[in-house]
């Protein structure tokens, strides 16, 4: 066994309730036939299962009726489908500047490709928003509102449901990046005014890679980003408009969905609270060690705010790069360093040039666990 | 366990190798971490495994460069990704009538909303096609040729080399739809002038489903069909262009493709060949039964002809359904009835009402569950 000091869960959770890895060995062995697409048995099981994760999820997010979630790769797969099937040539977008590029990335190639036009507004240095300047960045042609529920960089969470509320008031569509917050922050997609969540399995939800998802309200229709085989109308030349099978195009992922529904069942049963709670209790006796260095400059919100599991830092004189080298190799310590996939999030807070070091704890982390952090970062800093 | 007998390795083949499964249990217990997204150990561990199974599938269809393949959700996302990432306005492409959904819909979908023309060459009821035909539907503005491997309704074979040749004097780019033959037929891509493969990780390749991927030629550029984070180039804001990232936004299925390692390892192992020799010598006693039943009517290719494990049946005056039905319930015989997902081969194979059942060998099949199907069809067919 790995004796890994695992701080790198905000970019894929680890470890898993055992019961993920049992439940996707039993799809595997026993039933991975291709859902949707027999009647037979095993087929029939498969079923079962993606659509037992469907309720789940669906009761996780408040969600009304489960068709309306779609299972995706990643939540990547999930915000391309989103924005490409709802921009067209003309359309304006308001986003933050703390989103991460998956979804800067595919505004980008459309800003280039198909005449979009987008406006970042940027976050202050803590992470925070001005509203104001959020609804004067709507124009007549803003369709579109997209907005990280929590910064991948700093662990900042954005008021979504005030956000929302302003783009409903302009009759936006609302798109939310969930990829930092689903499980680890209460979502409730009627009260939050979320049109579309984009989630991840492997993250806050403790199921494996592979998996993510879509949320879409019923009255939007987003053209699907993958045509083909549904199993349903296989008859039709067209996509069916019927949902799930409008955004589930081919054999999907069975056993990393089984493996997803326990690590949803975990969260349900654990609560979303209470796991929020604990990583914040772990995050705040993360920092005040870590602000007991002087050498350390923790970037985004301060003690005592509210803010998910991650804690991004630099070491002066020391390279990003090179702190979490030696965490790894001294101290067996898994943090990530570098840029973080939010190029415009670096220049918000002034780490464009050293990167920075991430530290993300899980529900898994132990305090013994962030204390040996601090001793580490403590003896890398004084070396 | 289930004692079912299982005909239906054409949607997903079952069972699996068991290395395939404890694989997958070792990725998400030891090192499902971020590959490529940290330098820790673990992430070095997944990337690691991720290359390893390139490295396999490049030896398997003899490409000389595995950062060329890129791993997707499905074979309907690389065949999206390849038909949506070449295909401009006024483009026109020639593809076959036994294409599957996942080829027709993309490009129906593209014919209606992006100006694309698209010629489809039937085949004839064996599924051969003329070479002449092909060559005939090249215009002087077609920009690519699909073509389906094997067809998923008869089984029958292309000669995708000869096709290709032909594709490759007009100066078309080539795409191959393998769902069929990868792992079950040799497949060589230069060799047979194949540009682009789409293939399946979970049906000929033993891997688990969520898994698939794409070959693209080094000189030929294919637009993202996601734009992401990428780990290289995080700062960047437009898509790398460095294979294979630019094909692999946002986190990967490290479980399933450890799992896919292991099959295309066992594939590799027993070789392509012996493969395909023995799913023939099932599939031609399969038939042999079947032609013994005077109510049953074989469809596509005869006796004695190349063909995969696939053979589409009817059974007169009982409808597909029912049969697979009956054979799910009395016999725990698992077959695949209905459309099949490819309309245009049922309008060439003339059962567009009835479908058709499909009974689909694997490797893991046994003579004696062969002859258990030929029974179970022989009392259905005297009720």
């Amino acid at each position: 066994m790995i004796s890994l000091k695992y701080f790198d869960n905000a970019a894929s959770s680890w470890p898993k309730p055992k019961q993920v890895v049992e439940a996707m060995t039993e799809a595997v062995m026993l039933y991975a036939a291709n859902p949707g697409r027999g009647s037979h048995q095993m087929a029939v099981q498969a079923s079962r299962i993606i659509f037992q994760t469907r309720v789940n999820l669906a009761s996780l997010f408040q969600i009304d009726d489960p068709n309306h979630i779609s299972f995706c790769l990643n939540t990547t797969e999930a915000l391309n489908l989103a924005i490409k099937g709802i921009l067209k040539p003309k359309d304006h977008v308001v986003c933050t500047s703390v989103e991460h590029n998956s979804v800067r990335r595919p505004l980008e190639y459309l800003k280039k490709n198909s005449d979009i036009e987008v406006t970042y507004v940027k976050t202050n240095k803590l992470g925070e928003i001005n509203l104001e300047e959020i609804e004067n960045a709507i124009q007549t042609n803003t369709k579109l509102m997209i907005c990280n529920h929590s910064s991948n960089l700093i662990g900042s969470i954005l008021p979504i449901d005030q956000i929302n509320k302003i783009a409903k008031k302009h009759g936006l569509i609302t798109l939310v990046d969930a990829a930092q917050s689903a499980g680890l922050i209460p979502i409730d997609v009627d009260g939050m005014g979320i049109d579309i969540l984009a989630f991840p399995g492997h993250k806050g939800l403790l199921g494996p890679q592979g998996t993510g998802g879509i949320y879409i309200h019923p009255d939007i229709d987003v053209e699907p980003l993958m045509h083909g085989g549904t199993g349903s109308q296989s008859e039709k030349i067209e996509q069916p408009t019927i949902r799930p099978d409008r955004y589930e195009s081919g054999t999907q992922n069975t056993p990393g969905i089984a493996g997803l529904n326990e690590g949803v069942k975990f969260v349900l049963n654990e609560t979303v609270e209470k796991i929020h709670a604990k990583e914040w209790e772990l995050t705040q006796r993360l920092m005040l060690g870590l602000l007991n260095i002087p050498q350390v400059k923790i970037l985004g919100p301060k003690l005592g705010d509210n803010k998910t599991g991650i804690t991004s830092f630099n070491v002066e004189t020391i390279e990003a790069s090179q702190v979490a080298f030696r965490l790894d190799r001294k101290y067996n310590i898994a943090v990530r360093s570098g840029y973080h996939c939010t190029p415009l999030a670096h220049e918000t807070v002034g780490t464009v040039k050293l990167g920075a070091v991430r530290a993300s704890v899980g529900y898994f982390t132990t305090t013994d666990e962030v204390d040996e952090f601090i001793d580490a970062v403590q003896n890398i800093a004084n070396r």
